[in-house]
């Protein structure tokens, strides 16, 4: 089975949601035939490369309130952190184009070190006194998370490099349906969305894992579709004597 | 969309369909958003590692065959794999366990160089004078492929890497109805069986791709699972004035 999910390194709740989906994923008996993959989302797309700004006055800008309630904003979802054994820092964090990180989980994906380095990018975004918005932090985390520096960076020099990926990722986001993240996918049958708690992944897990379908088969009227087995490969007419 | 493809390398139908898949996904418009992933399907699983024997006396032996049959049946195969140009040597090739060769074929996958590697195994075990089941030619196909010597080496020399994921897989197989290989599996629901050829995988992925079907939410009763989205994350009620 395979979970697909979409989140944005920017995104609390995504960082929140990954643990307790991981926790939901602990508990499942065929965790083991699982296999999770992390897809793009951009919370901010068309913010500029560069242009950052705290997240406090972020969130006092955005939802209209004053500074003291943002913070008090941001003290609630640290909370939630908190309860799942995570870090949060509530000051000092910034908010900006993720583009390239998502690159960069791309990159880490081909090279199977995908869940390495976002669980890296998001402990130094939420929990350390790291900015995921300098590129050289950016390059430390991919050595850290077992990507080879060189290609690494030679990825972060080139703005094309994977991203079509990430932006196939976000058509695909909203062809599934998602408006948000963290939006949580199974077997491209069951969707999941937002940080719900561990027992609901579970739950899905459970649900996908119960009734998968079986196969329709697509076949050709003209062909056979030569194939192989225990017992042999397909035997041609050979002299006419089989 | 994901096409997972089940096959053995020692199988000439899984060479074969492999390059037929390959002209069909190049005619299919949404190729790009295709992923191919390769499963392990072992023909011989029980035959004892380091024991081969060249495929002319298998066959004859197998099918109750004269060594000339069994060189027409490979000439036959020969046949096809040229129509789609593939080399294709019909003497001096062996057969034997291929567990090492999934294994190796595992590790690629983490690596993102699984393609890779299976192509090259492939040419080596059906057009190249090279043996699949000499662990120093393994080798050197996984430095080809882009792996890392050491890590490849260490891989081969521990028989239990990678072994649980082949297991898995072949498990899988048999769970999706798979008697034989190749055998092709796109988003879970539709099955190819059989080296097809190349317009019915065409057809399959169009008809895979037609039909998507929208997800099944599971959500929780209790939790509105919070989530972040272009226009911010869930407010939280701060002072009860939101």
């Amino acid at each position: 089975m395979r979970v697909e999910i979409w989140s944005d390194i920017a995104c609390p709740w995504c960082y929140i949601g990954k643990a307790r989906f991981e926790q939901g994923l602990a508990t499942f008996a065929h965790r083991d035939a699982v296999e999770v993959v992390h897809r793009s989302f951009e919370l901010d797309p068309d913010r500029p490369k560069g242009d950052t700004a705290p997240v406090i006055d972020m969130l006092a800008r955005k939802y209209g309130r004053t500074v003291e309630e943002a913070r008090a904003m941001e003290q609630h979802v640290a909370e939630n952190a908190r309860a799942e054994g995570l870090g949060y820092r509530t000051e000092g964090r910034d908010h900006g184009n993720t583009f390239d990180i998502h690159r960069l989980l791309h990159l880490a994906r081909a090279r199977g070190r995908q869940d390495e380095l976002l669980t890296l990018a998001y402990r130094a975004n939420f929990a350390e006194e790291r900015s995921v918005f300098d590129p050289e932090v950016l390059l430390a985390l991919a050595v850290e998370a077992g990507l080879d520096e060189a290609e690494a960076r030679a990825v972060l020099a080139d703005e094309d490099a994977y991203a079509d990926a990430v932006r196939a990722d976000e058509r695909e986001a909203a062809e599934l349906g998602a408006t948000g993240v963290p939006f949580f996918v199974l077997d491209r049958r069951y969707g999941v969305s937002g940080g719900q708690p561990a027992e609901v992944f579970a739950q899905a897990l459970e649900q996908a894992w119960g009734d998968r379908a079986p196969l329709t088969a697509v076949t050709s009227v003209t062909s056979d579709g030569d194939s192989c087995g225990p017992d042999g490969c397909e035997v041609p007419q050979v002299k006419g004597d089989v």
